[in-house]
């Protein structure tokens, strides 16, 4: 059965985030609804390499699945690129289709992924970035903001930073990269990292907004994460500032 | 009377432009229309640096009006920047606001402004750019493109360039600076001028989007000025991915 890898933009607004849920209007859903018609085949689920929140955007969200139908009588996945985007206009564009080996998986071959948060600090609200950004009114200490994200970097436990219902079994993660850059008027949140919890980064970036304010019981990220409770961090950022960028294999 | 600036950005889209109709919605109508509750007095006509045409957007249009109330019985202007932006949210937003001499006119005294052109051009439409950015997909000759746009700073006659109804009695303009980079997936254009005729730089990008794909009857901006019809030069790019970026004085 041909395995056909897809990299996607999405904005998550009009969405339930990426996984299909029963009654719900969600990214895997809408692209198992559309890909069997433009196919013109069955097809199995489609695995995505991070599974964004309600809300989120990807600029390079990586999917696979396996189609039902030998590659000859598939159409070309140029026309299947065009077609999708086309279907799901506007909220859904497919930036490339390529057949890859049959034991590619979207998910389990990632080595490593990045997103970024996308603030905007200054003291009128957003409209041209308006449902891109998060926009943060309040004084922020960026430099102990930027030390605080830095820190980040490396093996820790993110029991304070993860979301109510994560389900993983570990709170151990490893961050290969976290930087936050000012270019005036937006603040700029990047991380690379293997694997993330549910809702870590928004709660990262909660964390770095709340440490920046000074307005946190504990005044640091390492006092943060070693009390490894949820309660210790600060809120969630919203989900409309997240962007999955790109995935590596 | 008490005259006041503000620095706007708005988002086009869901305006006819600039310029007050009647019984359309347009950016100086709303502007006329909250202001006076805001500051709690009648106010005089508000005037534009630049008159954006229908969907086009400002990062920052600079206006001005005159309040007929002095300035001791006016709320704060923090609070009006605030206010305007609260009432407008999502689609106009006050950068600043503060009061300047008498004989201050935001149209008059402008001595250059910069308007840029987003251009997204890849082979999968807009998502995340969607209203902000014109999508081309078509191959283009990017290097000719930017050596026909460079050719426009100077002194030209823009009769090639002007919108059908454009009143103005010259169309010789002077252009200070005009470039066009490329930022992958991104054509952005960038021209500094002291004034600009009626769809004047929707016509400049069209018409090097046209050159660039070299499907226009000439082949160079320089035999394009000098046939003097608007015949001569492309399409009119659309009206959303055109920016008043600054206004100088």
């Amino acid at each position: 059965m041909p395995n056909i890898r897809l990299v996607l933009e999405y904005d998550g607004r009009g969405f339930h985030g990426w996984q299909k849920q029963p009654g719900l209007r969600t990214i895997q859903g809408e692209l198992e609804r559309v890909l069997p018609l433009v196919l013109r085949s069955r097809i199995g689920r489609v695995n995505a390499a991070g599974r964004t929140d309600a809300g989120v955007h990807a600029r390079g969200q990586v999917v696979n699945f396996l189609v039902d139908r030998p590659v000859e009588e598939l159409p070309e996945l140029r026309k299947v690129k065009h077609a999708v985007s086309h279907l799901l206009r506007g909220e859904v564009a497919v930036l490339s289709a390529e057949f890859v080996p049959d034991d590619f998986d979207a998910r389990g071959n990632a080595l490593c992924k990045q997103y970024s948060y996308l603030i905007l600090h200054r003291d009128a609200p957003a409209v041209l970035d308006r449902g891109r950004a998060w926009f943060v009114f309040s004084k922020l200490n960026l430099e102990k903001m930027q030390a605080e994200a830095a820190f980040l970097s490396g093996v820790h436990d993110f029991s304070s930073l993860r979301g109510p219902d994560c389900e993983s079994e570990s709170a151990v993660r490893e961050i290969l990269k976290s930087e936050l850059v000012w270019r005036d008027p937006y603040l700029i949140y990047r991380v690379v990292g293997r694997g993330f919890l549910k809702q870590m980064v928004r709660n990262i970036v909660g964390t770095l907004v709340g440490l920046g304010k000074g307005n946190l019981r504990l005044k640091s990220m390492a006092e943060i994460l070693e009390a490894k409770t949820r309660l210790a961090g600060g809120v969630t950022a919203p989900p409309y500032g997240l962007y999955l960028d790109w995935v590596k294999y």
